[in-house]
C-alpha cells in the first residue's frame, strides 16, 4: 500500500507507523505544515519526507489535521492529485464533510474516517505503532463515496489493527458527544475543583478521583476545536448533566438529598453497566485472581514463568503498589476454564491467592 | 492484637483479612447484625465469631457499619466494655463524631478514621487482605481522644498495610467531599446518560469513557447515606461543578464555545497535574515501555524473565489487547535509571520496543 500521511501529530504518525509495522514494504510519505514535525516522524521510521512531486498518485492520502483544517487540506491534496482515494482522522465528521463539500471537493474519492483511539500525550514523538489494535474506527462514507474508496480504506483501518464501523457523519457526532467529547468536559469540570484544593486533601486521593479526571490532562488547543465543531450535540447532553448535578446539589444543600441522590446513582449504575468489556466482550469474560508478590527482581518472571509452563495464558496484568512496602499485588485475567489450572500452578510454587 | 470487628461487609472483613495475614497469631472476631455475613467473613478466615462475652476486652473495636449506624453501636460495645478502644471506617466523620457525643459515648477511647480504600464490589465475599496496601488511612483523633487510643488505632492501621494521616473531622469531610464524594456523583451523572444511548453509541466507547464512569457502579445505598451525611461540603463543590458544565453547555449553544470551554480544559488540566502520582511519588517517577508481544502462553514468562535476569524490577505492567489479533503490547514501569538496561534486555531477546 502506498500511503501519504499530511498531519504527523500522534495520530498521523501512529498510522504511518501501523502501516510500516504491519506491512513492512508499505511506502509511506510524510507532510505537515510544520517541517519539524514532519522529520522528527521520519527519524522516528514513519516513512519518508513526501516529495514535491510523486510520480503516480498514491494509494490513500491520510489527512490527520484538526477538524477545521480537514477540508481546506483535503482540497488542496485533491487539486495535485496526490492520492486515489482520501480520509481523515478528525474526530467531528459533519463539519468538514460540509466545508468539503462547500469547497466543491471530489466526494467521491472521499471517506470521512475517526479512530477511536488516542493518548492524553500528543505530537509525532507520542505515537505508537500500537495506537488502534483493537480499537473501532469509525467511517462515514458519503452518499457520493465511491464503492472502491469505501473498501480502500476500510483495508487501511483494518492494516492499522482497528475494527472498523460503518455510520453516518450525523449519527456518529451524536455518538461521540455522548461517548467521547462530553466525558472530557465532565473529566475536565470534576478535575477543575482540584485546582484550588489544600495539597492533604490530594494526598487523600484514591483511584476513583485518578480515573475520573485522567482524560482532563489532555490538548486544550484541539479538544477545544473539537467541541466547539461538535457543538449542539455536546452542549445538548452536556445541559443534561448539569441538569442532574446542579438537581443533586440543590437537593442536598436543602437536606433532601437522600431521594435524588439514589436517583441519580441507580441510573448512573444502570448506564455504567451498559458500556461493553474492556476486551469487547461482555464483562465478566475474564476471571481475575489476585496473587501477592514480593516487590523485587525476578519475582514476576518466577511468577510468569509457571503460569506458562502450566499453559495458562494471562489476558492481563495489573500490579497495585504498596509503596515502603516489600509486597504488590498482582491482578492476573484469565479465562475462566483456565482460573483451575492457574490457581494450581500459583499454589505449586507457593504465591498466596486471593480471587 | 486481639481485636473485634463489628460489621462485616467489605472493609470490616477486609481489616480481619489484613491483620491476620500481617500477624498469624492476631486474635481477631467477627459479629455483624446478618449473622449468615459474619459466619461467611469467618469461612473466609477472617477471623472467629463474635462469643456472647469476651474473657477480657479486645485491644480495638473497629466499627465497620454505614455512618449513621456508628454512633449507636459505638455506644452498645461501650455498654458491654467490648474494647480497651474503638475506631470506625465511615467515610464522613462529623457526622459520627456529633451523634456519639449526643449519645454521651466515652470519646477518650474513641478514634474517628476512614481508609481511602474500597471497590465496586461488597459484601464479606469481595474483601482481601491487600484492599489497604499502600493506601491513605484518615484518623481525626478527637481533643477528648487519649494519646494511648490513636497509638493503638495508628498501629492496626499501619499493621493493615495502609498510610495514617492525621487530620480533623471537618477537614476530612471537606476534603473528602472534593476526592471522593463529588467525583462518585459526577461519575455517576456521565454514566446516567449512556442509561437510553444506541448501542452502535456504546460500541464505539473508549478508555477514557470507561475510566470516568467506572466508580459510578458503586452501592447506591450506602453512597446515598454517605452523601447525604456530608450534605453541605458536596452540595457546594457539586454546585461548582455543575456551574461549570452548564456554562459551558449554554456557550457551545449559543456559538461561542471556543473561550469558555479553553479556560475550563486548562483549569482542568491544572487541577489534574496536581494528584500525586499513582505510586504515591511525583508524576514522571516512572518511565514506560512499551513492548509488543505474541498473546500466547509463555510469553510474558520469557519476557519477564529476561528482565528478571537483567536485574530490572518492573514496578508495574499493563496489557492492552488487540481482539482478533495475535499480539498484545505490554506496557513495562520502570525507574528511569533502569530505562536503558531493559531496552537492552528487550532487544537481545528480540522483542520490538517503543518508547
Amino acid at each position: 500500500m502506498r500511503v501519504v500521511i499530511i498531519g504527523t501529530g500522534l495520530i498521523g504518525t501512529s498510522v504511518a507507523l501501523a502501516l510500516r509495522e504491519h506491512d513492512a514494504g508499505a511506502e509511506v510519505w510524510l507532510a505537515d505544515s510544520d517541517p519539524a514535525a514532519a522529520r522528527l516522524a521520519a527519524d522516528l521510521g514513519a516513512g519518508a519526507l513526501l516529495p514535491d512531486e510523486l510520480a503516480d498518485p498514491a494509494d490513500i492520502a491520510v489527512i490527520a489535521v484538526p477538524p477545521a483544517a480537514v477540508a481546506a487540506t483535503l482540497a488542496q491534496a485533491q487539486a495535485r492529485s496526490l492520492a486515489r482515494y482520501y480520509t481523515d482522522v478528525a474526530s467531528v465528521k459533519q463539519l468538514p464533510v460540509a466545508q468539503a463539500a462547500g469547497r466543491g471537493c471530489d466526494l467521491a474519492s472521499y471517506v470521512p474516517g475517526h479512530p477511536l483511539a488516542g493518548r492524553e500525550k500528543h505530537g509525532p514523538a507520542a505515537a505508537r505503532a500500537d495506537l488502534f489494535l483493537g480499537r473501532t474506527w469509525a467511517l462515514c462514507p458519503l452518499p457520493q463515496t465511491s464503492p472502491e474508496a469505501a473498501e480502500t480504506v476500510t483495508a487501511l483501518v483494518r492494516a492499522c489493527g482497528a475494527v472498523p464501523v460503518r455510520t453516518d457523519a450525523a449519527s456518529h457526532d451524536r455518538w461521540v458527544a455522548l461517548i467521547s467529547h462530553v466525558p472530557h468536559l465532565v473529566s475536565a469540570a470534576m478535575a477543575a475543583r482540584l485546582e484550588t484544593a489544600p495539597p492533604q486533601a490530594l494526598d487523600l486521593a484514591g483511584q476513583g478521583l485518578r480515573d475520573v479526571t485522567r482524560i482532563a490532562a489532555g490538548d486544550t488547543g484541539l479538544w477545544t476545536q473539537i467541541l466547539s465543531a461538535n457543538a449542539a450535540p455536546v452542549a445538548e447532553v452536556l445541559a443534561a448533566v448539569a441538569a442532574d448535578l446542579a438537581e443533586a446539589a440543590r437537593m442536598l444543600a436543602d437536606g433532601e438529598g437522600s431521594k435524588s441522590v439514589a436517583g441519580l446513582l441507580d441510573r448512573g449504575q444502570a448506564g455504567a453497566a451498559r458500556i461493553p468489556g474492556k476486551h469487547g466482550g461482555a464483562p465478566g469474560e475474564f476471571t481475575v485472581v489476585q496473587v501477592v508478590i514480593p516487590d523485587q527482581p525476578g519475582e514476576l518472571a518466577r511468577l510468569f514463568e509457571a503460569t506458562g509452563a502450566a499453559g495458562v495464558n494471562i489476558e492481563d496484568v495489573r500490579i497495585e503498589h504498596s509503596p515502603g512496602l516489600p509486597v504488590g499485588v498482582a491482578e492476573l485475567s484469565v479465562r475462566p476454564g483456565q482460573v483451575a489450572t492457574l490457581l494450581e500452578a500459583l499454589d505449586a510454587g507457593g504465591w498466596p491467592v486471593r480471587r
